[in-house]
């Protein structure tokens, strides 16, 4: 049971320099506490709830400063893949390749981010019981990849709102792929301020701590250095940058008692 | 307020005969009953639970079995396109192209089947409110094609089971697009047996007849000679091609009351 | 196959006057249309959602008023009760026990309805699925009193919210027990103004239409006079008396057609 | 933020010996880990799921037990009540009133409940928003009774299945009576097994390591020396004695942590 990770970043790409201050930031205060740190940015939002919602800066400008976030920083990139075309390409210039929860099962999509040999992180749907991702997880591991992450993310529960059940995780980690818990979208309410989604900030450290505690491999934690005055889909659940060390410091004293003790 | 329609065919296209045989007895059928008729088929079903199912015949042989089927036969022709590629074409040898519940969200499938300029049927994804359809809806309308449909195919209620709301029915009918009811997939039990998904045929009819009591533009329902012996993913869903005849002739009893009420 | 039957009046017992009115009304209507009626009141709402809230006439002034709707407009009278000792007492002057359905496994009250020999309603609690209704049944059956009604209420979707799943209706069915679907608190919304429960009156017809459709023995409306400025916990969801005819009609011709067909 | 109270006991009074038997271990136990302690048990089981299941001991044979399980091993005991009637007796003998969570919102019991002047822990229903509990706790403060504990109990979640919203612990503290999270009855899978509830025991670790890290006033966990043979109805649920030291010392541990740490 090694120590938790954290995969965190804005929920977008906004600048070269944004991305360079925010996975900066987040490298340092990681490498302090002791936590491994995956970078995740988003290149494009591709189901966005309205057809004008800003969609981010698009696959071609945003390579090459993800290039140079590894190259410079030397921290792994996380990010998005939408499509078997994207896959290749942005394989190239990142560590984990993320598979959005409505894609996951679009058995193309699932086959083409395996087959570069990246990091497969698979977002549980909404629609999935956890139970059901051990067929997701095997359409990557039976393409030859057994580089899969599980990511739960909250399940639909009535209308414009999701409800994260904890017994997931002891039910994915059953399947033998790490667990991650992604705290920021498991408060969103989907399609809850009409022309967007909605959330509750407030609820990312509730719902983070009960899952460290319950034992999970990493956390996902969507953060931004002014969430809302940011132009993203997900300003009402990323946490303020300044309020992630005190949040990071009381998920590690959790995680070690989680890790110390035996598993439920 | 016109008569029902009719979309019905197998869950896939098994062979050009499979496929001219099931056409032609619907077009028969529903010739003589009055009813609208779209035929429904799939080439590839791209989101089947496990990596090992069947998958479908594959868009280069059934392209011109669509083709020929429009042609022979004169009946309008539906399939689900799954990327951007596909939607161009695909729409040239079909009537209607349908947008898949788990990718009701994808911005940019939406606009390359709206911009085909053919009929566009979107089904609402299983995590989505009835009232976020209408930014669904929107994404195709603001590509310029008026020409949209929106079917309820039942939402998330709990784990591996669907629930269909009636009062979905007329809050998607407030959006000005005509709403289908898809029959069959509303009684899936998604993942329900394991490495496939599970159904219960017997509650298709009662479905059925509950949407169009309350009213709506048309039904969805798969159909097959023999769904017990299909390799479809909806082989537990599908209804028996005898049973067509007895059980459309109850839904236009229903509709023509319902048609003739004033709506609720 | 008996044609629909309607169990019906105002939310509570508000006075003798209003009660007679009501009743008479309804009584007439309903024999025009040659439909069953059942007056339905309430002298006690016990689990309002407030302390503070209007609570019905009590137990002592309502008694003689069944009474006399009973002896004098020769209506059958039905109410809910609430404790072991009421049902004794309430059932020397009605002819239907309803229990509530939060009520609905208190083995004790089931028991004492039971044994007064008067015809039981049972409604299906919000938390229960329909097969397990059978237990329920069997409660009041293996206490000597073959009468039972099974009410559909909806069930709990969500915080706030309730769904109606039509399959419900045939599995409770299956079971033995007439089935009666009650438009008017499927269409509650549960704590939904704070310090009272919301509702959405314009699905009322929606979810009746659909339940007669897929075949009911009976439905269940509330209706008043004046719903919006009753004091009754119901009126967001009770049907202006001045309506009913209209809805009765529409139901009467889809029952008929729904009688007329081979059961689902 | 005083230390974790553990609510524990068997399910049902069994006997006077087995009673005496589980609260003299659980005295010791909870008294060795500094932890504070009540003494739960049950006199009548009013909502099994048939008829013929076992109810219990009732409540002239198991008032005496409590008196003397609270004169000679000193520790406090709670119990549930079911009408206004067993309100006044049983508080002579027990130090909690125990509101089922069916009955949460029958106004008079908790109004009887709360005139005892004893601690009232009021269950959530099933059915119930965590924010509806202000409601509930209100009809107990406003009957002059100021001794109110609310405790989670999962939440409908589709079919036969309880679904544990770690958001409601934080909501309902807000209503500012002290939080309990029952981890036995929120792994119940009501009438999951046809004639009674199943549930699995393998979470009931998962959910309050949840409860525990998000922060609560208590951990509700029922325990017997041999759950699998017991004639409960909470057999599949129940924690065996010899396992609860564990299971404690690792609650602490997190709690240490939660109770350090700022509030989520």
């Amino acid at each position: 049971d090694l120590p938790l990770t954290l995969i965190a970043g804005p929920c977008q790409l906004e600048s070269r320099q944004h991305a360079f201050d925010m996975a900066g930031a987040l490298k340092e205060l990681t490498a302090e506490l002791g936590i491994g740190f995956v970078y995740k940015t988003s290149y494009d939002k591709a189901n966005r709830t309205s057809l004008g919602a800003t969609r981010g800066a698009g696959l071609d400008a945003a390579l090459p400063v993800f290039a140079d976030l590894r190259a410079t920083l030397g921290v792994p990139v996380l990010t998005d893949v939408h499509t078997e075309e994207q896959c290749a390409v942005v394989s190239e210039v990142v560590d984990v390749l993320q598979i959005p929860a409505f894609l996951c099962r679009q058995t193309d999509l699932l086959v083409a981010a395996a087959r570069t040999g990246k990091v497969v992180n698979v977002k549980k749907g909404q629609f999935l019981a956890p139970w059901d991702m051990k067929n997701v997880v095997a359409k990557v591991t039976g393409s030859g990849n057994p580089n899969v992450l599980v990511t739960e993310r909250g399940v639909s529960f009535g209308y414009n709102t999701l409800v994260s059940d904890m017994r997931a995780l002891p039910v994915m980690a059953e399947i033998g792929a790490p667990v991650i818990f992604d705290a920021t979208h498991s408060v969103q309410q989907p399609g809850g301020q009409g022309g967007s989604s909605g959330g509750e900030r407030r609820f990312v450290e509730t719902l983070a701590r009960a899952a460290v505690a319950v034992g999970v491999a990493g956390v996902f934690i969507e953060t931004h250095d002014d969430p809302d005055n940011s132009t993203s889909s997900d300003g009402p659940n990323m946490i303020r940058l300044a309020d992630m060390r005190g949040l990071l410091e009381r998920l590690m004293a959790f995680d070690r008692v989680a890790k110390g003790a035996d598993r439920p």
